[in-house]
């Protein structure tokens, strides 16, 4: 086209965010039409962090294995990737982004169109000894590849994990299966405090069964160290002998590039933008877990770093960059994990959140199979629902059980992402045969307890009215 | 209550619809206020017939374990079951219904309500030879125990099963499971034809797989037979061995009974009710494979005989005649099955019914893994969805893969239930774990790739337009 100037897009951060973004916009804008350059600050683009406790454990034998993507594919697509480039200042003014290469050099980089993707950064008590070699964070690949290094070289016998969130249960178990001795020190009274506790405590259940020793209810207090090296975890119950940390302490927006900046950044830490990943800030763009997004059942702004929502934001902000128009919604705050045998779910709000949302709730829990009770390979799973109280709407669900239980969630997170009410979800047409479900779904039983509930709930208030 | 008499009400059928219906209303309405009194033909109440053709192959030891509850666990709830007893007619204008013991002694049974849960007939072709000994339907408790008595007793070589729909298909695997060489005859010409040709094809590579000899595009014309018993199955294009004959050729609905007491049928053959179960005829319900329902998606009536439905339905029935309110909306034509290792699984319409149903549409179908690829255990799988043109909204789904694949139907049963848009979709919060997902669940990977077949025909449309 005569006349038309070749536009630059500058993405900072080279995972799963921005390159889907950058791979989203090269479909529809030809490498004439859009410059697209890539400053990662490591050494990878697109990988898998949550595969990484799979490497760490050796489920998952090479590192390389977690990359879906090299530099170099995405090079052939005509996408300037720059590893090992950190981007320090970004100048709204000027529309253009300082950049500080390995060597420490550092040059201005302008765009047309700037996309942050800059990730979340993991909480790091800042305690003496935290920086000892033999504490391991995980975040970047790098800290997996480097955690697997110290466990196959140091032969370490003695391991504690600090956190008992995903990363940290699922850290857990990966040094389980390497044969360490595993303790696990949370603060709080259970694990996985996005499970309400009574799905909690069948969680710690099956930690202690596979033999994690669980400090619940224990603050971290600081680090013995000698020579360099952490020997033991002190916590406000004493101190627990190591040869290796792990700390799973959850993680925050980083978007502290952003702010100094003037992007506006909301209460959560994440960066706001509307739905089609456009920052307050004109030509500024942001995806990833950098972001704070809407939960769809809360109405608040919330930011839950994980890879599936990295994945459809970049998406959506790299179909907005091309020229098209694509939105992200928001979250239902859906979540699945695998602890050794132990399959856990959740969608929506739990109790806890339920409450703090304003919602008046009744809960409903059921013990059912994943199979057909006679079919061989059936296993017990509970799931309990949480419903609006009158109008019996679906607010959340969870669910801890075995094999093939976990995923059931994604039926319970769509019901809930289109407002059903749980008395509607028990005419639903679910899959059943012998090998795949009871005649009556786990999923439906747990509707028809929570729709008896609200039956229920309905007759006392009008008897008491 | 002064002056109260006591009602009766006569369930005709003691499997899923009719004693779920019996439990419910029993639940609402005490001995005292409500008799139930239940006529079944067969020797057995509650049992999956689902599980028939696992209990066939030997997966599952016992037949007992079929049995979901026994009479004697139904009369200790006030439950009346009286067995081996048929009924032989409806008297509408007197509310009764004439029923017939095993010796054949017949007395007419008073009802206040009647519920008619008769369940289906399967299709048997009038051929000569049909009633020969070793050929075997499968429709009640005792055709399985026939059939697995035979296979043990007789110890025969060769199996000929007539019908590629999922219970001749699962018969098969049963068959193949005892060590049977067998061959699977259907007119049409590809297995399971609830699915696309595409998608059956590769059911039917799986069948060979396992060494099911496929006779497909054959017409059943007839036995041979040697004292009594079939020794070959003659089709159109030749003549098979067999030592044990299955028909698996569908079912209708067992409406006859009702039909000849005027109470209306439908153009399928299932009995017609509201959605509270109720026939046209008052006093009389009706509930289970006897009836017909609404396709949600066609808006047609359906005759679909499955257990969940029956369960679903009894238990609407149950809730209303105790003076609770229910309704059951209808089906999404959901189904599952397992063939050996593979999984299949449908849901709404497929492209023959959509376009029956005068849907414009478009297709998309992408193949994936059910887990993370470097996650052992990760497999292939292929999705395929259905959509209208222009509104982009969901029609119908279908998968085939192998383990942990087919029960993702349930989230695009539940999406259709919603009248979802593939669009919409794309944004959906599934959850994601390296051992229950890629980072893009094949759910939203098949969502965007009809998602961006939709947005291409609108761009076609408006270019030609």
């Amino acid at each position: 086209m005569a006349g038309h100037t070749r536009e630059r897009l500058l993405v900072i951060g080279g995972d799963a965010a921005g390159m889907s973004a950058a791979s989203q916009a090269r479909r529809r804008r030809g490498p004439g039409d859009l410059e697209i350059v890539v400053l990662e600050r490591g050494g990878f683009t697109s990988y898998s962090a949550c595969g990484i406790p799979y490497y760490v454990g050796g489920v998952v034998a090479d590192a390389a294995e977690l990359i879906a993507r090299t530099p170099e594919e995405f090079r052939e697509r005509g996408i300037d990737v720059r590893l090992r480039t950190e981007a320090v200042e970004i100048d709204l003014d000027r529309g253009r982004v300082r950049a500080r290469d390995a060597e420490g050099a550092e040059r201005w980089e302008g765009y047309d169109h700037l996309l942050i993707a800059t990730g979340a950064v993991p909480a790091r008590p800042r305690l003496p000894g935290v920086d000892a070699s033999n504490v391991h964070g995980i975040q970047v690949l790098q800290d997996g590849i480097d955690l697997r290094r110290a466990v196959e070289r140091d032969g370490p016998r003695r391991a504690v994990v600090v956190g008992g969130g995903y990363i940290g249960l699922e850290m857990a178990e990966a040094l389980v299966t390497r044969g360490l001795e595993v303790a696990l020190v949370d603060a709080a009274e259970q694990p996985m405090r996005t499970l309400d506790p009574d799905m909690g405590a069948l969680v710690a259940d099956a930690l202690r069964g596979v033999g994690v020793g669980l400090h619940l209810g224990e603050r971290l207090e600081g680090f013995e160290t000698e020579g360099g090296r952490v020997t033991a975890v002190r916590t406000s119950e004493g101190a627990l002998p190591a040869d290796l940390v792990v700390l799973g302490l959850g993680v925050r927006p980083a978007s502290d590039l952003a702010r100094a900046a003037g992007i506006e950044v909301g209460a959560t830490g994440g960066i706001v933008t509307d739905r089609r990943m456009r920052t307050r800030s004109e030509r500024v763009w942001a995806a990833g877990d950098c972001v704070e997004t809407r939960h769809l059942i809360s109405g608040e702004p919330v930011a839950i770093a994980l890879g599936t929502h990295a994945n459809k934001q970049g998406r959506v902000a790299g179909i907005n960059l091309g020229g098209g128009y694509a939105t992200f919604p928001g979250v239902a705050g859906t979540a699945v994990s695998k602890i050794c045998a132990v399959e856990v779910a959740r969608t929506g709000l739990n109790e806890a959140e339920a409450a703090a949302a304003g919602f008046a709730f009744l809960s409903a829990a059921v013990e059912s199979t994943t199979r057909a009770g006679y079919h061989p390979g059936a296993t017990t799973m509970r799931t309990k629902l949480v419903a609006e109280r009158r109008s019996g709407r679906l607010l959340g669900a969870q669910i801890v059980g075995e094999e093939n239980a976990a995923k059931r969630i994604d039926g319970l997170a769509i019901a809930l992402w289109n407002g059903m009410t749980v008395e509607e979800m028990t005419g639903l047409d679910l899959g059943y045969a012998p090998p795949f479900a009871p005649v009556w779904d786990p999923v439906l039983i747990a509707a028809r307890k929570a729709a008896e509930r609200v039956e229920e709930d309905m007759r006392a208030c009008e008897a008491g009215g």
